[in-house]
């Protein structure tokens, strides 16, 4: 069958030309799939026949993998791409992405993403005093116990803009990143995922103390050896071992990583960081 | 209205006693919020009533997020959550997870997971020649370049282990982990998630390679210095970087991040790990 896809009037439909069949517009992807984003409202039925042409069509022309994005206003048509095969492979609040593997053989297709990612701060001012806070939610609640200003890194946003950006949110203080300290890896926490928590040394650019009240009940510069005296972090082995390591980094005892923002792949918008050892230009000249 | 809700003999509905009203089976969550999960083939409309009904009871118990869980085989039902005000909230082949807020406040539930996780590995045999392959798939597909065996860690797997699974897949050697030498995070790859990259050490127990067909085109030995003299790599400045990692690792010149596995709360399953900068037993001993 010679068919010569042409792009019809309507955005999610293209017609084979010599045949007058309909299918939905797909783009090529780089592994022998085609893409399909649904963006129009369209009948039940009409996608139904329009989803199964397509399939029929693209196992012709040997293509693999198909994804179909639903978006949330289109949520009546997911039961019939499930009816036809597809199975589920992730969501955001505003759209389904559903997959469908034309081939007989095990699918290859991607996971989808698997970890959720933390930044936690260790920023100190030249008293030797650490910023802490309580937080108004969460395990620690109520408990009295102070802690390292914590947040979520954003899909797209670098460790060290999101620790940045938390310490000013919760405090008010600018800083600037210096290191990662340590890495920690947790299991089953939410949604059967698993998260990493960075734990990142900040260099205060500001002293005075703003909090924010919706999620932080009190902030404060404390001593560092009151801090990591409190009975929490003296019993969980992992925050006594942090504390250790940021004992360490004061007594200039400790080398962690440092960030090193370099390439661009072409189809990136933002340039990747590396983070690496890099103690006193050992491996690149330390003023890149 | 006092209610005293007991379980019906379905497994997706609760009847609330003194008034004989039908809601949904639910479990609180720890932030004043509700979960279901749908189980059992329900009618459309029956489902739809029910989702109703159920909001109104949680909006008068002053309950906040509502997380409703719909496996894949009851997609049927997605569109009548959608028209109610539900949104997505993440997705697994086998079900659709979905949210629903409350209260007239902004939402404050949990993102979904971020990042995808991959890993890298250094292995050398006592030859300095390291572990290298040619993949069948990817950017580097047909080009001759020679990199080292990467792969990705999912959701629930360590580092450390995904890393060891990964070369032992694709090559058949078995090895151990040491270190961490690098972190990359890297933005815009799939599905407009971000990645985070961690370059590992691994020290070999076996030297006879097997490689696995379907996704490894070769693999070998092959000497440190030809390795890091490839044009893409010496084009590439991360990878220059990693390249210059590994040579400095080499030479006992470069110190990375060790594997301290230790806490495990009382939710999770399987143990943290913590990986830090250990140099010497100088943080905690080093024979834990």
């Amino acid at each position: 069958m010679v068919v010569t896809p042409t792009i019809s009037s309507s955005s999610s439909v293209e017609d084979i030309s010599s045949q007058q069949i309909n299918i939905l517009k797909a783009a090529d992807d780089l592994y022998g799939g085609v893409r399909v984003e649904m963006k129009e409202p369209i009948d039940y039925n009409d996608f139904d026949t329009l989803l199964r042409t397509s399939i029929s069509h693209w196992r012709e022309q040997g293509k693999k993998g198909i994804w179909l994005k639903l978006p949330l206003e289109l949520a009546n048509l997911v039961e019939a791409a499930v009816k036809q095969g597809f199975w589920y492979h992730h969501a955001e609040p505003t759209f389904l992405m559903l997959v469908y593997w034309i081939p007989r053989t095990d699918h290859t297709l991607p996971a989808n993403a698997s970890h959720t990612v933390g930044v936690g701060a260790f920023i100190m001012n030249n008293k030797r005093e650490i910023l802490v806070v309580q937080e108004n939610n969460g395990r620690f609640r109520g408990t009295g116990m102070w802690k390292l200003p914590t947040g979520i890194v954003d899909a797209g946003e670098d460790i060290g803009e999101a620790v940045i950006r938390e310490v000013k949110e919760e405090t008010g203080i600018k800083a600037e990143f210096m290191e990662l300290l340590a890495v920690r890896q947790s299991h089953d926490l939410s949604f059967g995922k698993s998260d990493l928590f960075f734990v990142c040394m900040l260099r205060p650019n500001s002293f005075d103390i703003q909090k924010q009240d919706s999620e932080i009940a009190a902030a404060k510069w404390m001593a560092f050896e009151e801090y990591a005296a409190q009975s929490y972090i003296e019993k969980r082995e992992h925050f006594n071992y942090i504390a250790k390591i940021c004992a360490a980094k004061i007594d200039n005892d400790y080398i962690g990583f440092g960030a090193h923002t370099a390439t661009k792949a072409s189809y990136q918008r933002k340039k990747s960081c590396l983070y690496f050892n890099n103690n006193g230009g050992l491996v690149v000249p330390d003023n890149i």
